[in-house]
């Protein structure tokens, strides 16, 4: 027997990532038989480094397995202090760190700790769809602002950011290095976009979510711009650079009058993270990076072959980013090659004839007013150089038929 | 420099839980040299089973450190669906389950799914202060009813909940075996439950944290009484059975229509609990119980000793509890003896001239009106049995002067 159960309203406005369900189709093409070849996982397929798996098995054989403070274990907090701090030229303390259970919760936890219903918040679109999710979830108005794709890649678009801030604007979402795009901006895009914040007195949350997936360069982050970090609230994670996806170990990082609010969500939420993954996240910061450096060359070498394999197919065009590791190719052109109206009809060609597996710009927000061009997103982190040949060149030889 | 950021109105009725002060002062005066009598804790000072520990190890070295499903890994959800629908008298499956980190988050998700603004939530108070915390900020109506003190402990106040049953009422919140009095319904008592909720066709959240921790007789959840399962989300815990509180292992289990609808905040909230620690539930509850077994002798010993030195003092009675590893003493007498007019008072006193350190009714919400008893909670998860005779020992000394 079921009982009708009426939903709360707001449900009606509560987002998903759907991109999953791009996963379950690949899988079950897979299960047919079907070499998939896949570009649409956002995951790493590397193992977590040794001495950070040893220990969380030390730490949990030392009784490390009760509850911990609500903001996290103390030499946790100090450690990300020094290693977040001290890569973007601030001296912090263990107050500016909030630990959570991945870098996600940091984006509903901001949100409702600083937007009322009926506030705008500028979000990247196309972006991580949580954004404008829980934006909507909470009775804000999600206000999407684009990018503009350039010889090198993407920048922001400042027209629709400019013109969408009003005075009920209250919070900024910027994510520098930027899912799906690749985009990375230069100093004097974040000077720009800083001054902007501070002008309108927004709150920022600086999803730096692949601040350490870089391949040239230094790593910059907005909260080292005059005013930007007394507004500013990082969302820090220790997926990417540590091969820790599935671990669920993040935090906030910023002031201390913003991260304190953040943790009396985690009293309420969760209690705690796992007491023992949080040791084995100081012994992350702290240890060797000679995992993390062959983890980067390893991510170079695929994201140079798969480049210069895109971007000679027939009507793709893709630059070489030099952060996270996803590609953003147009594909407006190839789809007319192909015959597919839609970017999810050319999705679903390429995956049916070759077994590549991606996901499309749709799956990172609707399309803005006036977008005119087609965009496929292929993460490299999942799939080994071989199969990046194997797969791009059979969707090659399909667009040069 | 510090920005005055205007915090989202919804931010003044959040709640906490006010017990954390009380291990602060407890950890201040220990600091001093003073010994400390830890009974304000919740937490268990057992290591969690060897075989636990090591099921949790392996998987991260076999690699199961990437992102897994949002509902949990499918072998996990199989087996909570026969552990816990077994105990139950339940068939359930897979689908009935989803794997949450701790049993915490199910009540603010189960909260914002089948709540809207306005609608009434009954629940317990004494209680677990996060019931209100939830109700309140996310826009419903706290609605507390009572317990009332019998001669074998506390029965459910079905005067408090009767009168406050309207058209608006949507959620009724049950803690069966209950924190902070112990209470544990008995059949009469939860039929006459059941068949209101039926009556009236409330959604229930069964919080059964304490279901395993029974020391005589059959635990009973309502799920099996008819026209329950269909309308009950189950909170599931790991951490008291298998002594993993830190580890953050819970569920929500239920009518697969209900459940699915808490999955869809694990997308938006946290991707997915820890997945190492989600083969190590399995561990849990496929393996051997000698380990819970000999924590439940422990426990119960600890309550025996208890309760008998307890109920010696002058102006202190308290029933033996059947379940839970709590103590909850009327002490309004007592009060009297010490010249304390209010039960923070004497929680101050004990506390400052015995190091006895326990929370009292107050930090399970604010008192009802009417309530003219005072009372005190004991844990005695955190303690061995001969600071128990100690400490409790001092106290007696200190009302019998």
């Amino acid at each position: 027997m079921q009982v009708r159960v009426p939903l709360a309203k707001r449900m009606e406005v509560l987002g998903t990532e759907t991109a999953f369900a791009v996963g379950a189709e690949a899988a079950d093409l897979a299960s047919k038989g079907v070499k998939v070849y896949p570009f649409h996982l956002g995951d790493l397929d590397m193992l977590t480094p040794k001495h950070i798996r040893e220990a969380a098995t030390q730490a949990m054989n030392e009784g490390k397995t009760g509850y911990c403070p609500n903001a996290g274990i103390t030499p946790l907090r100090e450690a990300l202090a020094e290693d977040v701090g001290g890569a973007r030229g601030l001296s912090l303390d263990g107050g500016n760190v909030s630990v959570q259970p991945g870098g996600k919760p940091v984006i509903g936890k901001f949100i409702m700790a600083f937007m009322d219903p009926g506030d705008e918040v500028l979000y990247p679109n196309p972006g991580f769809p949580i954004y404008e999710s829980m934006i909507g979830f909470h009775g804000g108005k999600p206000k999407p602002y684009g990018f503009i794709e350039t010889e090198n890649g993407f920048a922001l678009d400042f027209e629709s950011i400019e013109r969408q801030i009003t005075p009920a604007t209250k919070l900024f979402i910027y994510n520098n290095y930027h899912n799906p795009t690749s985009a990375a901006s230069d100093d004097a895009e974040m000077k720009r976009l800083a001054e902007l914040c501070v002008k309108h007195d927004l709150i920022v949350l600086s999803d730096e979510s692949y601040f350490d997936i870089l391949f040239d360069g230094q790593a910059k982050s907005i909260v080292s711009l005059p005013g930007m970090f007394e507004r500013t609230v990082i969302l820090y994670t220790f997926s990417k650079k540590f091969a820790m996806t599935g671990w669920r170990l993040g935090a906030a990082v910023g002031p201390e009058n913003l991260v304190s609010v953040i943790s009396r969500f985690n009293v309420n939420d969760e209690s705690c993270t796992a007491q023992f993954i949080q040791w084995a996240g100081i012994a992350a910061l702290k240890g060797p990076l000679d995992e993390y450096q062959k983890m980067m060359s390893t991510l170079r070498e695929r994201r140079d072959v798969a480049v210069e394999i895109l971007d000679s197919m027939n009507g793709i065009h893709v630059a070489k980013p030099q952060s996270t590791f996803y590609l953003f190719p147009n594909v407006t052109e190839a789809m007319g090659h192909l015959g597919t109206k839609t970017v999810e009809e050319f999705r679903k060609k390429v995956l049916d004839e070759t077994g590549v597996s991606f996901t499309t710009r749709n799956h990172f927000g609707s399309p803005l007013e006036g977008e005119n061009q087609s965009y496929i997103r292929l993460a490299y982190s999942g799939i080994g150089v071989e199969d990046i040949r194997e797969g791009l060149g059979r969707m090659k030889e399909l667009l040069d038929r």
